[in-house]
């Protein structure tokens, strides 16, 4: 079969292989995968078939019916993995920006009413055709930085209705663009004003109205866990019964204290545990011993709550916890769709090195949605969505900070 | 005349008029200009002509020949003005990126040769052609973001013909492309190897036999007044040199120490102050005295550099000093090109609201300049360089962090 896709003449090809296949890459395998220099990545369909230096290109699986593009010497990498989003909402609150910008914190705008739930009031209301125009409008976006799968959590409805809408967007909108979309249920984002006070109740009704609804629908079940939101215990309820239905787990928890949600939720063997800010060595200690959840760090989030506490990436790495790293775009914490920035700010205030960094927004990210057979690295057999970066070294891709060095997207083995 | 350009439908323009106009805006000034809300701004070849509510549009000036722009609502504002670049280099420093990631300071990578001489000895050698391809090539992203004016200065040469050099490819980058580029000499960045030790004998040097040659080829003379460049005394005898050969001054001053060189510079009738980090709340009240010298505060830099001072530009506003913001474009400390980055930053992590740092970015980043008689505001008789965002509000724009919101520019009345 002749190459439907080949890139040549890559400067060099950041692989992302080399390392364990059954588990995320952790410790010294972080930083130690390979790159090939001067080098071609060829696909058939939505697959890759081949890479290697360019000395082992065979030139006879190239045909008039291949498309080919010349890197010049650019760096090519995988697609990005944008592992933690809240991609459907209505409505922005860059009004409480200024409230934020005069001290007001995270905590108290929520506690007047504001924060979560002034999306939810925008959001339960918003047309169905609207919430849709706006993921499509975000993944738009998303897609120009180079995500080529994306993670998208419910959470902004509360109520069954609303909340079955959302996951059903996240996955109409996945149908309607190139771009990846993974959906996960976040029902359990706060407590609505229905329940008010009695949280436990909410979480047994989602777990027995909400929860049945959605299998085969959502992949994942995540939760807030945190104070004015969900207690350790009512989340590990909540997740149990949801491992019971058969989804995968996730949490938010240690964003703005240590509670002990995450190495709570990695022995229930969650996927992933999300922001990590507040995590303690010796609750890091015990989601490294739960062998494959990932500590989803999302350094624009104490960036944007002007926050100087920051997930101790180093001492995770340290540690051996496998870490990725997103943006956790939303319209409260983090309205950006800046994974590269987040990568810079890793590597800036949580200590990762750029291969490091790398690695934390491809093949991790990918361990923290279950799909790492499949996507986050260049290999033979994985799927073909793959990035041409404007720039001839990897250490630049953190260095131009702020900047979008994507200058080609594929996605399954399509320029789009 | 019929108008060659007209904005219909604009949400918002932000007119950034409405204060002194004798005077950059200080004080409550920053924030008190007018934002008309659905408005139209005509042009006529170069220059705005006539602007205001829907409702004043005269219909009769709209022809065959008017180029129509329907900004659907909309924010429609003054094209940003970039007052502080080191546009002109050869290489770039990613591989210093990981040093300065293991802790070493900006100060040990400069005395161990490194820094800004490292990128010294690779501009000295670059061939002419190929700098003016890196400038353009920045240049163009710098257009994407919306710059429509853009200070660049010399500086990595330090020897009298690359000096000549880079400000000839500063010039010539300007003429090559829409964005107009206003060169700064620089020479003073540092003290060459040539004159290891003997700093007042290469400011001497400069001034006898370089800032002759540049009448007329560079609007201002800068310096590096710092710890290990430039003392407060050898710079002011520099300024004062070059004030008298009719330069407009300007100053890196207070980057990591508090050494004078603002208020020294502001009360030689400096047009700017740069970097402010370190500057005192005295020597703030010196440079609010000297009544038109901006303090450029450069946000991404403290960032970029791993510190956690930043200019006081909450308290500088509140003392009455004009305030800009600024990328600082270069190499070595700030390696971003993301104004609006920069303008976000200037408000998580130095107080300023939405509407002062549009104001820091267009009218007082022009005034920065010298040039606030002709850019940085829309009003008739200004220059039509002028954006339209992807936005609806002016409180989205440092909201969205480290997005570009920018969707059409426009210079000298042609979309570009
Ligand atoms: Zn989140
Ligand atoms: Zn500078």
């Amino acid at each position: 079969m002749p190459y439907s896709l080949l890139i040549r003449n890559c400067g060099q090809l950041l692989t992302l292989a080399g390392g364990p296949t059954d588990q995320p890459l952790r410790g010294a395998a972080l930083a130690d995968w390979h790159i090939l220099e001067n080098a071609f990545v060829a696909c058939e369909g939505d697959k890759i078939v081949a890479l290697g230096p360019m000395s082992a290109l065979d030139e006879t699986q190239v045909t008039a019916a291949t498309t080919v593009l010349n890197a010049q010497g650019r760096v090519v990498m995988p697609g990005l993995v944008e592992c933690h989003t809240h991609l459907v909402f209505a409505g922005n609150r860059a009004h409480e920006f200024q409230r934020k910008l005069q001290g007001e914190s995270y905590l108290d705008i929520l506690a007047s009413g504001g924060g979560i739930l002034s999306t939810v009031r925008a959001t339960r209301v918003a047309p169905e055709a609207e919430l849709l125009a706006n993921a499509l409008r975000h993944l738009h976006d998303f897609r120009r930085y180079g995500i080529t799968t994306l993670e998208a959590k419910s959470g902004y409805g509360l109520d069954k209705e609303t909340e079955l809408r959302l996951v059903r967007v996240a996955r109409e909108a996945g149908r309607r663009q190139p771009v990846r979309v993974v959906p996960t249920f976040l029902g359990a984002h706060v407590v609505p004003p229905e329940y008010k006070g009695r949280p436990a109740d909410y979480l047994d009704f989602l777990a027995a109205d909400v929860l049945p609804a959605l299998q085969g629908e959502a992949e994942f079940v995540d939760i807030f866990c945190e104070e004015g939101a969900f207690s350790v215990e009512d989340s590990r309820r909540y997740l149990e019964k949801a491992r019971a239905l058969g989804f995968g787990l996730k949490i938010h928890a240690e964003q703005l204290h240590d509670l002990g949600g995450c190495a709570m939720a990695a022995e229930l063997g969650a996927v992933s545990v999300d922001h990590c800010d507040y995590l303690s060595a010796a609750d890091a200690a015990r989601v490294a011993a739960a062998g494959r959840t990932v500590a989803v760090l999302l350094p624009l989030v104490p960036l944007f709550l002007r926050q100087e506490q920051y997930a101790p990436g180093r001492q995770l790495i340290g540690q051996g916890v496998p870490v990725a790293i997103s943006t956790d775009f939303n319209p409260g914490s983090c309205p950006s769709k800046n994974l590269w920035l987040a990568l810079s700010m890793a590597c800036l205030k949580m200590g990762f090195t750029p291969k490091e960094a790398l690695a934390a927004v491809t093949l991790n990210a990918a361990w923290a949605l279950d799909l790492a057979a499949e996507i986050g690295s260049l290999e033979a057999g994985k799927r073909a969505d793959i990035l041409v970066l404007d720039v001839r070294d990897y250490q630049e891709i953190p260095y131009w900070l702020g900047e979008n060095p994507v200058q080609t997207v594929i996605i399954g083995g399509q320029v789009v």
